[in-house]
């Protein structure tokens, strides 16, 4: 079968040993494309699809799943939240098929919950990454963290999802990077480093996040913040607030599921809040679609 | 004498009542111009002056106090910050004076604190409207709030400037506004409404600002948050964790300075966090101006 995580800015598509085969879940061929759904042109979806993954089709491929933003309002086609807690068996059962000649596509549907204060939660894409990591058959902590633009804090339990939360770190940190004050005192981006330890020791003292943001510019000021420095610091700080306000009273287990720089510094600050983040593996996607695949009544 | 209140995208100027005149202090004329110091070419400080105020000088006006930004690094010439506690006599003894033909030009200096953390604090020009709302006469609250892009919490003491803390709650909102999802799903900007009191309600949960902003998206997705109450409610969250963090336990009362919109969101948001709000005039800058021109040592 042929899993997509198809968001917002990017497309990552994989070629999936299916039931029947001997290693189901395995990646036999993966691609990567720009086709982000913020690039697709209305009516578009059909054509962008055959372009990323048509020739896997055309070579017997008849199963495609599909995940992330593809499903939501400004996507392909909506697929409703699905409300927690919900596992494989419930996503499996509430796949939302998609109009397409030569293979069957079905969407995942994201997630929703409420956390009882009366703001929903929602998250796309996500769940599959998670129900990968739990499919793993090792011990999953009960936390699981996926790092990113609107990071989610993830609680698991059972095999299914019970609830979560999301911080919007990732677009906060761009946003005042590029667009304030603190932007003009920086040079280059984030990294772990003593000025992000720096920034997340600063996030325990109380004062609040704006009151911190106004810190990274006097310290800048006072020749106590280097330019070279100045992004660590503020990423410090905001994933240092995030941690702090997402990890249980007294630190416990988090797992970490992602790719790229931003692991280390979310491991980083975990350790720091007196948690400890063990690291997913990166394909936790692919296996997420793979074993919802495995569950679909397909045709 | 001469006032001006020089910031970073503004000017505003006032010709005001001399020792031995009737009314120390009192406005005899005020004019506003776009001169902030960041349209300023280099060495053009002294002709933006003379554009702004030129004619006062040719009335005869020998004396000019300049507060704000025209006293920072990007300004005519660095004013060094003055230590707190600080007050009319320390400031009116460290004023720096500037080159200029026809009339004595003085900066004010900045004020610096430190809040025993080792990130320092730092204000320029806030100092001369906490002096000229203390030299009201009046009974002054302990705690003076000043709104804006980096919002000042200042403690006075004895007619004296004790400490303060700045968050960067006005610009952090501005680029949240622009340049993020969030403005994406609002239209217009924030108004004293009950989506403001909502975000100033959510502010006091558990979960962190990261996190609360997210929860505007997915009040906006589910329909809960129409775009024309968008930015108020963002605006609510924002100023609702300032507030929140500001405000001693317990509430208080905390003296507002400053004009514009800014001041009913301000005592909007003190009173559902249980403080209470008395507004300032707004001249606190000219009676500031004034009061440290008294005491100056002119030529």
């Amino acid at each position: 079968m042929i899993g997509v995580d198809w968001g917002t800015s990017s497309t990552r598509a994989y070629r999936l040993a299916t039931p029947g085969e001997p290693a189901v879940g395995a990646v036999l061929e993966r691609r990567e494309a720009p086709a982000g759904i913020l690039h697709i042109p209305p009516g578009g979806f059909a054509a962008a699809l055959r372009e990323v993954v048509g020739d896997w089709i055309a070579a017997g491929e008849r199963r495609v799943l599909l995940a992330g933003m593809v499903g939501s309002r400004q996507g392909w086609l909506e697929a409703p939240y699905l409300a927690c807690p919900a596992g494989l068996e419930e996503i499996a059962g509430a796949l939302v098929p998609v109009p397409f000649v030569d293979a069957e596509v079905r969407l995942v549907p994201g997630l929703r919950a409420e956390d009882g204060t009366g703001v929903p939660e929602v998250m796309r894409g996500e769940e599959v990454q998670v129900l990968g990591v739990l499919g793993t058959g090792g011990t999953v902590d009960p936390l699981v963290c996926l790092p990113g633009s609107h990071a989610k804090w993830v609680h698991v339990e059972g095999g299914q999802v019970v609830g979560f939360k999301t911080s919007m770190t990732g677009e906060a940190y761009a946003a005042l990077r590029r667009h304030t004050i603190l932007g003009r005192m920086m040079e280059g981006d984030a990294a772990p480093s003593p000025a992000f330890d720096a920034g997340v020791a600063r996030a325990a003292y109380p004062g609040g996040l704006l009151h911190h943001l106004f810190g990274a510019r006097t310290l800048a000021l006072f020749g106590r913040l280097s330019p070279a420095d100045g992004a660590s610091y503020l990423s410090g700080l905001l994933i240092g607030h995030e941690v702090t306000a997402s990890l249980p009273e007294g630190g416990g287990r988090v797992h970490l599921v992602g790719a790229g720089p931003l692991m280390a510094l979310y491991a980083r600050a975990i350790a720091l809040r007196g948690g400890m983040a063990s690291l997913g593996d990166a394909d936790a996607a692919a296996r997420g679609l793979a074993l919802i695949g495995e569950r679909a009544s397909w045709m």
